[in-house]
């Protein structure tokens, strides 16, 4: 019997988590399918927003960096957010960018490999990595070969089923990202880990598609670093500050070289020579921009209504939700999903490659329904189960049948350069 | 005749720049003599986020990037910004921290003279550079090192007038901050910038007490980097992000190991290889905080409505009053001055000595007076001409003076290291 609107209005009658919705503000007349690019807007963060500006900043001035918490607001937040990536207190910050940390903490495990097994020179990652990652990795490895370094080697795995092939004694470091941008693969982090833990490699991943979308437990794991972002579902503002996590047990061995005066010991002694601060202050930097910072707790706060497990639970009901509808109302379209239907194996995204994806998107946009687009030719429909309804989950695929079945999308009007998502 | 209060005044009454001070929210009762840490609200700075938070935020969601121009932020607020620094259009750029920018500098210095002069292995500074700077180039150096490039050498002068005596034909990069943190002491940095080419190094220049405060012309000294504040005299808000210029003649000429996506020459094709991009956006890293950076325009615009050649005039007015008004009022209460009495050589700030320096702000701060405390007794008072007025300074000196005079100040509430400043 085919799912029906009924059905799906169902499901949002008994979703224990449809209140949540109520604490985003989201614009009428949209579904909103791109919580996995930008997060919504908790409508705490215009209040928030009101007290750090007139309040914080225009009261109580310099007095704040003490008063309001400034100083400790990445350790605050990081300790905040740990929970729902299986950190602890103390192990996380919140700061910077997912790239800047990624170099951070990318250089801080060349560092220890450099010391303890220099002739392990190479790093695995796969090429359908977020670019992001791999650039950084590329100017890393540049700078140190341009000084002289003997060079180090990127090996791209086409596919995370290669992992066991790649990973040999040569390598370095292994840096993943641990659910894809494109196709919401998830690997599994325990056994990666331990994988590149046999070969002596150290494991940094990239959490800018788990956090707060699936259950991640970086202890459990063993992991050795990790990196992701706040914008995404934890929606924590537009280009929010990053988060970083180093398991205690290096946390305190070997620097970071972006030892900015966040990361010293004793700041403001304003001693000449750099001393670095034990734990995880090590890896800040330099000043943070409080406004943005402060928002981030907006987000977070929300998660504490809820769990983990119930989310990934009301996740997997909507990306299942979505496939089983598009495959019954969408069939013969020339979509390719490439999304696993393993739920174990997918994250909180459902992708689908399509000859005009490009064209679709900007069809689907017009209509009121916002997934995003990504090269080559990859739709992205991201589903936050923190605002997301199922009945969103129907009328988004009845607009994209529409829309196929019509062959009437326009040509697009932005190139697809000009679409940050 | 000693100086009165009638005198400032009059100074106020006749002060050209005096309805500026309307641009911003500043606390009843409190006289602010701390914009050169952060700097006071724009009142246009609450609109300005209500709308980046519910307009472009909650309603544009991710076709913000597009439609509200969140991607072009960081070179837009460079173009507004270039004007205070002698920069022209497309030199600058508004992203990261401070810390990261100068990294990101001072690695590309290196990595060209690494090119060109590889026997150059200094980097000169200056021992009282704001301590950051100093821990950002040790970061990078020891980083170098640990992967088996030669040694590079911190050479510290412990005043500026060491320059000529320091740069020798084995230094690379010229490392100073334009006006002292500390002393607010002002290098000629045309000088200083000839003095380093004459000898083949680079200079990289840290206007974190120069922006907004004080004419810089990076063009006309022919300097070759530079990096800077905006939460300081350009009231950016709270941590807000940095700024960064390179010279035409090296925008194009190696990279910045922080490649990240934004600076790569297509981010949107998420090729894996790092490509760069043309020009400054290559200095550009990941994504940035929006609310945060959206606020840099409310301070920016503010001197849009003035010229630095007026603010220097009444910035130079009030520093001089207010070191006569100390001789004046407070002479014998050991104090020492530790400015440059000579124009020419200061930036916007009064320092002096006292014994127990912590100990007064703190009275001083009790008094709604707010200059703030640095390392190893230093007083700091900041004039920023956009708001302060020259009666304010009649008053701060009259407080400092009743301190100074009845000893009545307290214990420190807070031990020093906790203010942030």
């Amino acid at each position: 019997m085919p799912l029906t609107l009924a059905d799906c209005c169902a499901l949002d009658a008994r979703d224990a988590l449809a209140p949540l919705r109520h604490e985003f503000k989201l614009p009428d007349g949209v579904i909103y399918l791109d919580g996995n690019s930008l997060g919504a807007q908790p409508k705490a963060a215009l209040m928030r927003a009101q007290q750090v500006i007139c309040q914080e900043w225009g009261e109580g001035l310099i007095r704040s960096w003490n008063t309001a918490g400034w100083f400790a607001l990445p350790q605050k937040l990081g300790d905040q957010l740990a929970h729902l990536i299986g950190a602890k207190p103390g192990e996380v910050v919140v700061t910077d960018s997912t790239s800047v940390n990624l170099f951070k903490l990318l250089a801080a495990a060349l560092r220890k490999q450099q010391a303890i097994a220099p002739h392990k020179r190479v790093i695995v990652s796969e090429r359908r990595n977020f670019p992001t990652d791999l650039y950084m990795a590329q100017g890393l490895m540049d700078q140190l070969q341009a000084h002289g370094a003997p060079a180090y080697e990127l090996r791209l795995m086409d596919a995370p089923e290669e992992l066991a092939h790649a990973l040999q004694d040569d390598v370095a470091v292994l840096m993943l990202t641990h659910v894809n941008y494109q196709t919401g693969y998830m690997i599994d982090m325990a056994e990666a880990t331990a994988l590149a833990h046999q070969h002596g490699a150290l494991s940094l991943w990239d959490l800018a598609h788990s956090a707060g979308a699936v259950p991640v437990d970086l202890n459990a794991a063993q992991a050795d670093y990790a990196v992701g972002c706040t914008y995404k579902y934890l929606n924590g503002g537009p280009g929010s500050p990053a988060f970083l996590w180093v398991h205690a047990r290096h946390q305190d061995s070997f620097g970071q070289p972006l030892s900015g005066w966040w990361s010293h010991a004793q700041p403001f002694d304003m001693e000449p020579g750099y001393l670095p601060h034990q734990g995880i202050s090590r890896y800040l930097c330099g000043t943070q921009p409080i406004i943005a910072l402060s928002m981030v707790a907006c987000g977070l706060d929300i998660f504490d209504k809820t769990s983990m497990v119930a989310l990934r639970e009301k996740s997997l009901a909507l990306t299942t939700l979505f496939m089983e509808l598009v495959q019954q109302e969408c069939a013969g379209f020339a979509l390719t999903l490439i999304t696993p239907t393993d739920p174990a194996k997918r994250g909180s995204q459902v992708s689908y490659i399509h000859p005009h994806g490009f064209a679709v998107v900007q069809a689907l946009i017009a209509r009121g329904v916002i997934p995003d687009y990504r090269e080559p030719g990859i739709m992205r429909f991201g589903f936050t189960p923190l605002y997301t309804r199922f009945e969103e989950v129907w009328h988004a695929t009845a607009i994209l049948k529409d829309i196929l079945q019509s062959g009437s999308w326009d040509q697009p009007k932005f190139h697809q350069r000009d679409v940050v998502t």
